[in-house]
């Protein structure tokens, strides 16, 4: 497949040399390279506005993110050879650091497969395709997929919403093989059913596995309140580790039926209750029964999408950790985590530090978790960057 | 004890109402409360412009960090009373966290104790004292450790560099009990010895104890490098969690006989080698010998010490983690560390981008670690969190 030359703007390659892979619609040369004359997912060729060839990759001209820089090696273009070489690329990190099949196999940009995400359940996939580009080559991709692991069945999971932004439409389907009735993983040596299907993203959030690891050394004994707790992840953890009980938050009848067939599968459900409801609701309905709990998670969903919410957002974070920070217990620990690209790390801290202070209360940082080995960061791209947990222990002031 | 009125300056106490609790020289109303009027280390109360109280603490006229905050209640001061309890909860805390008795018990502002750092190793406590209003409380110190913890041993090791700045002399002293000829400490799960008395700091560094943990997901049957080894924290570590082989560079030859003990204690001597020498020399002549690493740790000392280190000082983390890199095996691990507190997370993330960039190979960040859950962080005291380690994987480009 030829590729269509595209020139830059000068001092635009600037990013790009930096490491970055994206290209924005403002810094291409539309005089030399018009955008009109390119269609959605065109393989281009990136050159300089002295005209150096910078790399290889593809194009939505209807996007802010115009290209995607897929290779600096003119020669290389995104194809089903150069997939399987990205796979196994990204397969032999995650079998040097995992036991056991269950993993984010391709992370995007960090994983220098801008536009692509795959979640491997052993022998199931599950495969989320965000751009106009990777749309292109979807056959390429299961072929790839197939050739490298031969799996049992691959799932498309290409409902989410930033597809309208590349001009995509939404759909789910199995693009592989047969979906076995129930999908298993085992995350940190607990086992879940994942509604692949049906469930949020990919069915399944590995970015928190660590940070779920790390949790369990914070629960033995003690109370705990699992706030967003989706199909459990969190709460059946620590029963698991030894959570004497725990309560989980989700707004969705669905989630918490999931959440507790899981509990079931790991024998907990004694330990694990539910609450569907509204979270802010649920935990203003908990604090007028003065209930108490030693540990509790927030993991809620991205409150701030888009910049523009960001005030909103914000505001948003501050008022869960508040509420969230009352209903402890002496010396709790509160677990605050923010999957928000756009709030920054130091956000959170200033979340906690000012909860602290408006209860008066002295709050200490114990751990700070980020995504997990199997979503890695590339450093040119801030973006890929995006996952946040703050382990804060709550104590009296004085 | 009385403790002495001292004035903040109109607005002076914006920054201690988010939670700070230390007061810079300039921000004290000199008028009302002359410095020359005080002592070093001597109690105070500390009231705003308009007279209001916010806290009691200790001075030094002579320190640009001029009062540290000891508690928000008027009625506390530091004495033998206050330091047993607020042992109590960094006791209760690090109990909870670890079954067994090594780790930092106190670390100074993160703990409410401005100025004080105790590291458990079982029954030998090794404290530093960096104020002079802690130095004043010494005796109240040791008695109050010997309360809560009947140590067999209380060294204290008043030798940091930070305490001229305070007009504090600098000595090492057992203060209480005798000190056994060996102490030793566990970490992981794996045994070390440690030089309390010669050694740096304390004798060990606990805070990397978590990295440390992370690393040893990396070395299975591969040869690693430990850069600024000291007594064999990493490369010991490493060569129990089956490292084939490790090479551990350090300028000193006395760390480096603590480190082939530390080695023979886990009867790992046959995997772990010992290089002495300045790093940079050592990492350059490994280079001309065409010797290749699988895993490199570089944790140097902080090269940014002051503010006017700070471009010498980056350019020194530049070069060595340049000069490591170049030292890689085809998809190697680099783990790069940094204790300088002025050096941001962020510039950390940009020398390793750099370093890739320059050698034409793409960087992948796996894993951010920080300080462990011993070293707890102020949310308002940005000064609390100073350790970073970045897991990253090298990978050809194309």
């Amino acid at each position: 497949m030829s590729s269509a030359p595209i020139f830059l703007k000068k001092h635009a390659d600037r990013r790009l040399r930096a490491g970055h892979l994206w290209i924005y619609s403002n810094e291409i040369d539309t005089v030399k390279s018009p955008l009109n004359s390119f269609t959605a997912g065109q393989a281009v060729s990136v050159h300089t506005a002295d005209g150096k060839t910078i790399g290889t990759g593809y194009i939505n001209p209807h996007s802010l993110i115009c290209v995607r820089i897929i290779s600096r090696d003119p020669q290389i273009s995104l194809n089903r050879s150069l997939l399987v070489h990205r796979l196994n690329i990204a397969l032999s990190l995650r079998e040097r650091l995992f036991k056991k099949p269950y993993y984010r196999l391709v992370f995007g940009e960090g994983d220098y497969l801008s536009g692509l995400i795959v979640d491997r359940f052993n022998d199931v996939l599950v495969v989320q395709i965000t751009t106009a580009g990777m749309e292109q080559v979807k056959q390429e991709i299961i072929e790839a997929l197939d050739k490298v692991l031969q799996p049992r069945a691959i799932v498309l999971r290409n409902d989410t919403n930033s597809r309208s932004l590349e001009g995509l439409n939404n759909y789910v389907e199995v693009a592989l093989g047969e979906l076995p009735e129930k999908v298993l993983l085992e995350e940190n040596g607990v086992k879940f059913h994942v509604p692949v299907l049906e469930g949020q993203k990919t069915g399944w959030f590995y970015d928190h596995r660590q940070n779920r690891a790390e949790l369990s050394r914070y629960v033995q004994g003690l109370r705990v309140l699992d706030v967003f707790s989706y199909c459990g992840a969190w709460g059946i953890q620590a029963a698991v580790a030894g959570a004497s009980d725990v309560l989980c938050v989700d707004s969705s009848e669905r989630a918490l039926q999931w959440l507790t067939a899981n509990a079931e599968l790991n024998q907990v459900s004694e330990r694990v209750k539910t609450a569907q409801g509204d979270a802010f609701e649920v935990l203003r309905f908990l604090r007028q029964n003065e209930e108490k709990f030693d540990v509790i998670i927030l993991d809620p969903p991205a409150f701030i999408k888009r910049r523009k919410d960001q005030k909103a957002g914000e505001q948003a974070y501050h008022r869960i950790n508040q509420m969230a920070t009352q209903l402890l217990s002496r010396e709790g620990i509160l677990v605050s985590a923010s999957c928000s690209l756009h709030l920054a790390r130091e956000t959170l801290v200033e979340i906690v530090r000012a909860t602290g202070r408006h209860i008066d209360r002295h709050v200490q940082i114990l751990g700070q978790g980020h995504q997990a080995v199997d979503h890695p960061i590339h450093p040119a791209i801030p973006e890929t960057d995006y996952l946040k947990a703050l382990f804060c222990r709550i104590l009296p002031s004085g």
